[in-house]
């Protein structure tokens, strides 16, 4: 077996340790480079400072073969990662005339005047190989230097992305022979993550050494995480399919998907395959249901529409709900959500209807129906199944898991539609 | 002036590193941090392995005044950032009785059965001072050791928020005499990042040593930070103001809010402050920018409601765009955003009517109407107004540049609303 290849990620920017974006640059890479048998083992963040930069340069030095570093080379002032390359590496800066070419004709192109700031970004550290950025003005740069490779890239994510899959991650593969790391997710919902150790506990402790096991909870479910390390790619795939077989009789009612599979994304699948079309009415989601379904491309083959109906009078008027109903239970009770998930049937013509109605808060809230109060429905022209949900206080929180426990429910009740 | 207070945070977890999870922890409590005046100048990940925690903590040792550690305490097998505290630490591991009878409560309320690895979650290392997380069965822990300070905390956001917010941040606040760090954010939207660092470079150079600008760039704007250093709180309130007063007037028509304002907060605001209704209408962005708005607590003061219509029936039947319209300009033109955004307002008798209608992609795109083709509306009794988008390939930023777009269109009608 090859040695392990060493990844350390790096992300450059004040912005970052203050605070103020959302780092999503390390986790997209940290799935790749695993992906093509690179191990990440450290991620770090500094700020737009020299020495800082420096610092985490010759620490990684000392622990990765490859460097991946982010952010930093923007065209404004407080970004400074292309002149702190050239101290670390020893080099001046040099303008590079493809990259020249490529920034002017971006310019030209979108029919915007060219400032001096953005001409500079053509300028190299003199040791960089130049890779090209179809999608911005800031430069991919790999170097070699003392049997590492170090990669920077910008921190704009979609720029970042495109540099990746289609230049770096291939040269990546080609420089290093890495050995193989395998992943298998396993997807569960509606189960905590300690009851779903006790029932798989017996079948854990029989895993071989070179497969580990990972919980990773998340919003109303848990993915079980399978990584089998080795040189053989079909004895992998083999060994981590017997593996899930082994632990699906454990667990399978909780088991919604594998891998990448988002309930979304399952749950249009099921429809399509049984030829149904889908509505949806939300009043405590606000559009989040609706918004997480067609996140899926191509979802118009089967999500017809939706109602949010925030207002009593959009639940009568355009979902039908009684006006006694609303009066006599109010509008988060069995008997609203069970009109609205029929309801928003009826008004769009679909086969499945389902809606949401609840207190999200953090106001609303009264003694008898507290905030986190949320009843779900699903209506078939078979039947109509309701749900009491019972939350917590938060208002993010309480959207997000409504919306999981919905699609799942919907994902039942159309996996059981004959 | 005090000296900095150096915060280094670590995050502990495989998961983190393969990319399997968003790390969501370390932008809130580098934002926490900075506001009480602890700079953050460094995070880390590391995975599950004794080793990479103890060789960060050493590291963390050497640069660090308070380290903050997320993660790895879970109650599976996994999680070893305890043992690896007792064996950086020196010190045995001990049941906390308090701890012990915090998680016996925890499944006695919720009925459920308790578990020796739910028990295990008690023992702390001996050096620990307890923190009570009125939230879940892992405990918080505070250790000082050879002048540093080291918190240890669950990675599970919610949490972790709240063991940082009403335990850890007081304590931290108290145990460090601290300097000022105060930050001023304005935000813009619709000019690009060299366009607007071109138009105040001449007030940027001006700016003191002690006061420093950042560029952050976000779909469809940038914010600008100013950080200003010191030991005076409203001297550096003032200094702030006075450097925002200066800018101003330089970009004024682009900037919609300051500090942790966003556009459906000021959107909401406007809307209140003038007694507006609004309904939506949404086709391409599928009930995101619904969800946007209701993210707001107490939308429903003008919200009224949307309607997602996907599908060309749901035009026509409940948003009332004709079906000639239709046939002759398709669902993508500018004479369907408009009777989208007119009829919505209609249908759900609001005063104010916003709606999006284009290809989001991937598929769907014609040599005429290419994919990014994206129409926006927002309809009153006063006028309508209509905006063609020209975006790019991918769905996801599709939906989100469209949002921006139409909820800034929404702020300047309402802004100019007589």
């Amino acid at each position: 077996m090859t040695n392990t290849i060493r990844a350390e990620i790096i992300t450059i920017g004040d912005e970052i340790l203050f605070g103020q974006i959302t780092d999503t640059n390390t986790q997209w890479i940290g799935t790749e480079l695993t992906n093509i048998g690179i191990r990440p083992f450290r991620k770090s963040s500094v700020g737009d400072q020299a020495d800082a930069i420096l610092q985490v340069l010759h620490e990684a030095h000392e622990r990765a073969d490859v460097i991946i570093i982010t952010g930093g080379l923007g065209p404004t002032k407080d970004d400074i990662t292309k002149k702190t390359l050239c101290t670390y590496f020893g080099v001046g800066m040099v303008r590079n005339e493809t990259a020249l070419a490529l920034v002017t004709s971006f310019f030209e192109k979108r029919g915007r005047a060219m400032t001096d700031l953005n001409r500079a970004q053509a300028d190299l550290p003199a040791n960089a190989v130049y890779i090209q950025n179809d999608w911005g003005t800031a430069p991919g740069m790999w170097f070699e230097h003392e049997q590492r490779v170090y990669i920077s890239l910008p921190g704009v994510p979609f720029e970042m992305k495109h540099l990746m899959t289609n230049r770096i991650l291939p040269k990546l593969a080609q420089h290093f022979k890495t050995p193989i790391i395998k992943h298998k997710m396993i997807r569960t919902v509606g189960i905590g993550e300690s009851f779903l150790a006790e029932r798989i506990e017996a079948w854990e402790d029989t895993l071989p050494d070179h497969i580990k096991l990972a919980y990773l909870p998340s919003f109303g479910g848990v993915k079980l995480r399978l990584t089998a390390t080795g040189d053989d790619n079909e004895l992998l795939d083999r060994e981590l399919a017997e593996q899930v077989q082994k632990v699906m009789p454990l667990i399978e009612k909780s088991v919604y998907g594998f891998d990448n599979d988002e309930l979304e994304n399952v749950v249009g699948t099921l429809l399509k395959e049984k030829n149904l079309t889908l509505g949806v009415a939300e009043s405590c989601t606000g559009g989040y249901v609706s918004s997480q379904i067609t996140k899926v491309p191509g979802a118009s083959a089967y999500f017809w529409g939706s109602i949010v109906s925030y207002s009593n009078d959009v639940k009568m008027n355009q979902l039908g709900v009684q006006p006694e109903t609303l009066e006599q239970f109010g509008a988060v009770s069995e008997e609203t959500i069970r009109q609205m998930a029929e309801g928003v049937r009826k008004a769009l013509g679909t086969n499945v209807g389902i809606a949401t109605s609840g207190i999200a808060g953090p106001d609303g809230g009264t003694p008898d129906k507290p905030v986190g109060t949320i009843w779900i429905a699903c209506a078939t022209d078979q039947r109509t199944v309701t749900r009491l949900l019972k939350l917590g206080q938060y208002r993010d929180q309480n959207i997000q898991l409504t919306t999981t426990y919905l699609l799942n429910m919907l994902r039942e009740e159309v996996m059981n539609y004959k």
